[in-house]
């Protein structure tokens, strides 16, 4: 590469119970910039699928949009997902959180029958049919495996949700704190993160390897 | 130390605009991981200022609580400060965002004639009582100005902050991306952080350094 790499980070609101867990988020982005790449966040322009009072764990009641959740993550620099261009980025990176599996998609309540938002199926499906790399971390690969089906990837140890994944069609490979799995030719590269009882420093650790991998991958 | 050392810190909602700054939460949370210091998340159990949509920049007009929406920082894992106890803490580190002007202070309306939230107040000077070294980040070093008055802080070079530290009875000190100004006497730790226009790799800088001085003063 001649020039710095452009990395689209897609968010899913603002929380680990019903948005974007946000030392993964934060942590991705800080390898980003650790590692050389810049970045520009994205996240799909839709209604919260419910709100979670973070103390107490209960529903609030409340609305929330994603995008503008997610917002507050990226300092206001973020993007509508509707608005993606695979020919722009080189690569694409989902860290965790429920969001995923609540906002991104309905694995959360639909299992290996979810439906994928459509911006980030469109944005997944771009970005393979260019050939250019993907990074998940902790509940996201399993949005990767719904929409790619025969792909590798790794959610740590969680067996609902590993039996999942295969009943998608794809293969799930165990992994622990800051390890890697790579499909390489399919240009994934997912880690555990929060599936496993982590520490922040566990979480950078998973950031960190994980965006070497997806980096590494670029034009190759 | 015999024991691992444990940091009380002091949030103030999430997100920039109207809370805690979450790159650098997240960030001196990973510092305090990092340099071997066990941590505690704690907010005021009050209503917010305002709410601010972090992608149009305009007030929402929805009401949230400090406490609440911190706990999404803290993955959950928080206590109200009304609470705080300086006895069981060695340390006590503020964390940046608006929010500290908004929510633990009213030094965005106020200038150097704000008010400190009570708790935030009693938190301070209970940690000064014990002769315990407390570090902030950003806007939060005016609120140790405000309470301490005689203490030597930075907030970057921003000149209208730096004349309130000084109306106050503070001391300014301008300070560059990852620089902490330490005053010794007062076992007092700052950094710029985001009040510098900085990369999220400037912020972990910053709060590392900043950790370091900190975790540095504990027990002498």
């Amino acid at each position: 590469m001649t020039t710095k790499p452009t990395v689209a980070v897609v968010l899913s609101g603002c929380g680990v119970f019903d948005g974007t867990e946000i030392h993964e988020a934060v942590l991705t982005l800080l390898a980003l910039d650790r590692q050389g790449a810049a970045y520009q966040c994205f996240a799909p322009d839709v209604q919260q699928h419910h709100v979670v009072d973070h103390l107490s764990g209960n529903e609030t009641g409340e609305t929330r949009n994603v995008l503008v959740e997610s917002a507050r993550i990226a300092r206001g620099k973020i993007r509508d997902l509707a608005g993606f261009d695979a020919q722009r980025y080189d690569a694409l990176i989902f860290p965790g959180g429920f969001g995923a599996a609540k906002n991104r998609s309905s694995v959360a309540a639909d299992g290996p029958d979810a439906t994928i938002q459509p911006d980030v199926e469109a944005a997944i499906r771009a970005m393979r049919a260019a050939g250019k790399p993907i990074g998940a971390l902790c509940i996201s690969p399993v949005l990767l495996a719904r929409v790619l089906g025969d792909v590798e990837v790794t959610i740590g140890d969680d067996a609902g949700t590993a039996s999942a994944i295969e009943q998608m069609g794809g293969t799930h490979r165990p992994a622990t704190h800051g390890e890697v799995v790579v499909d390489t030719a399919n240009k994934v590269a997912t880690t555990p993160c929060y599936m496993l009882d982590a520490t922040v420093g566990q979480i950078a650790d998973g950031a960190h390897n994980v965006v070497a991998a997806v980096l590494g991958m670029i034009g190759r």
